[in-house]
């Protein structure tokens, strides 16, 4: 079986991630049909051997259409994404328009596989795929969750410009470029400079809570994604001069005690995550570890003495702790979303 | 009153800094003694508008002195450092190695400037700066900790290379240089990679607790610094491909209920300490505002909902809260390192 694929924003960097993953994944891609906004519509993009004309992406475009993926920001998915489900499409939606829709899935496969609703011909649907950052904490915090009750996360992100797309990503090798030869940053897409600095994520600041959109999602998006008892999460999203890689510390609260053994026990078993915890040669998660990889890496895994009634000397890897901290990294445009968004559609096509 | 200065490590970055500073505060500089390690000793330095000849740090080097500051690294300190207090002067070393020893004051001057001696003729004496990131930390939550007691701080650094010298400042320069010029980086102070990368601190690791020696001086120096009420800090230690200053996400546990009204308050009186929070235009504090300056930045100001009992929407700035978050960012070779040094001179000296 084959299946006709539809990318809308496939010139993008989560656009063009998705084409290497269906080649890599080997995805069973029937037709392909490449969509774009009229700025490049008519650009030729290659896959597997092949060049492919870009199309406009218009409601007509989805005909015979078995996936649709939108990687084309907000406004095009809540503008052309009806339209894709209707034509009988599985829709898998990149941006944050569905995310908290109450009737559409917020997937993550190896968390939650069961929202996603098996694919039947011309039963259109909407799937969408949570915020990167969400993604990248939720690889290593759900299982933990699942395992020995959350209560609560203190997480501060690391986080790559790829977020703001391609863009982004040249912005910061070009303004590394100019500071490295003596001449001023031009900020253009960040309000800040980027290269060599640290700032509070450019995503939109709520004046009331002084939140900005980015922590709001990885509060409401966790709850969405793991029900009613879902941990509490204390963000704080910063952006660092980094391509395309999350990194994020997390110091957690369970709601019964564990020990050191079974926390790294229970994400050594965890999907998706592998284990970068090397106390011997202090080699950890970095964001180039994780860059252009499938998994997110957890490491740095220790209790927290802080949340302990031990004294620091007593804690071991079997004293029942509640507290712990670990440091987690994941490529934002793979599992962050592209990929993320492919295993949706291979859950979804029951080809996983 | 003229004032007989001696620098050991004064080529160094903190040395550098130091005679900047010196200069910058008008701080009456009787006989300037530049000291240095053999390789770099014959050199000329200058500094008001006069060359000086380095010359070899040895024992006999702190005759007639009135202030001595090291600069060099822990192991010329435990060497030297004796012998210059012996001559008679007030050593103020910026090594790590008499922070812990407990007849050696450990001194932020905003913080705890009663613990710094007052200078007297002839009396030799020790004074440790704290580790950078445990100042920079300090500058903002202790002020927080003696008006509204601070139980507990979950903190996350976003460190500059400068942290690990000159010679780390050069590495991040050229390894970014070689990596936008597609050539590999070259790590050779830095165990990772630097340029574009985010990875654990570089201290050594203890293979018991899973903590680095930087998370360690956190800890252990907040107690030192505040006494045996201090905050528990739980802090993850992170290098970033910046220059010169550190960052510090910090949600913290109050020990009372408080405002964020009072939480602002308390923090736009703190010495040092400048408030850049401007929620309306997404104006917080970066490592590149901090570059270069005194004061230490903090913004983000806000409630950690995920220690409120209310629901989000009932969450005020008048609202009796126990959790607060905040980004913190402050020059390292400056406030975490030579104008904390100068600034315990100028206290012990009586010229603050």
């Amino acid at each position: 079986m084959q299946w006709n694929v539809v990318i809308v924003g496939a010139t993008g960097a989560v656009g063009q991630e998705i084409l290497s993953i269906l080649d890599q994944r080997s995805f069973p891609v029937g037709e392909l049909r490449l969509l774009s906004s009229p700025r490049s519509a008519g650009q030729r993009v290659a896959f597997r051997g092949r060049d492919h004309t870009l199309g406009l992406a218009t409601p007509e475009a989805f005909a015979g259409a078995h996936v649709v993926i939108f990687s084309a920001g907000s406004a095009t998915s809540k503008q052309l994404a009806p339209a894709a489900a209707k034509a009988g499409a599985l829709v898998i939606d990149n941006s944050s328009a569905f995310r908290m829709d109450p009737g559409v899935p917020l997937a993550i496969p190896e968390v939650n596989p069961d929202s996603i609703p098996r694919y039947a011909p011309g039963r259109g649907s909407i799937v969408a795929v949570p915020n990167c950052s969400t993604i990248i904490m939720l690889m290593a915090l759900a299982p933990l969750h699942r395992a020995l009750g959350v209560r609560r996360a203190v997480v501060s992100t690391y986080q790559a410009v790829s977020g703001a797309g391609a863009k982004a990503m040249e912005e910061l090798r070009a303004q590394a470029t100019d500071v490295l030869a003596g001449r001023p940053a031009q900020p253009s897409v960040f309000h800040e400079p980027c290269a060599f600095n640290v700032f509070s994520h450019d995503s939109a600041m709520d004046p009331a809570t002084g939140s900005n959109v980015e922590e709001t999602k990885m509060v409401s998006e966790t709850r969405k994604i793991l029900g009613p008892d879902a941990p509490r999460i204390a963000p704080t999203c910063v952006r660092v001069p980094v391509m395309r890689a999350h990194c994020v510390s997390a110091t957690v609260t369970l709601g019964r005690l564990a020990t050191l053994a079974k926390v790294r026990d229970t994400l050594s078993k965890a999907p998706g995550v592998r284990l970068v915890d090397d106390r011997a040669t202090n080699r950890f998660p970095t964001s180039l570890k994780a860059t252009g990889g499938d998994d997110v890496l957890v490491g740095r895994l220790r209790v927290d003495p802080s949340q302990s009634e031990r004294a620091p000397a007593e804690i071991t890897a079997e004293s029942p702790e509640s507290g712990f901290s670990m440091f987690i990294a994941g490529d934002q445009l793979r599992k962050g979303a592209a990929l993320d968004a492919v295993q949706i559609a291979e859950t979804a096509l029951g080809i996983a």
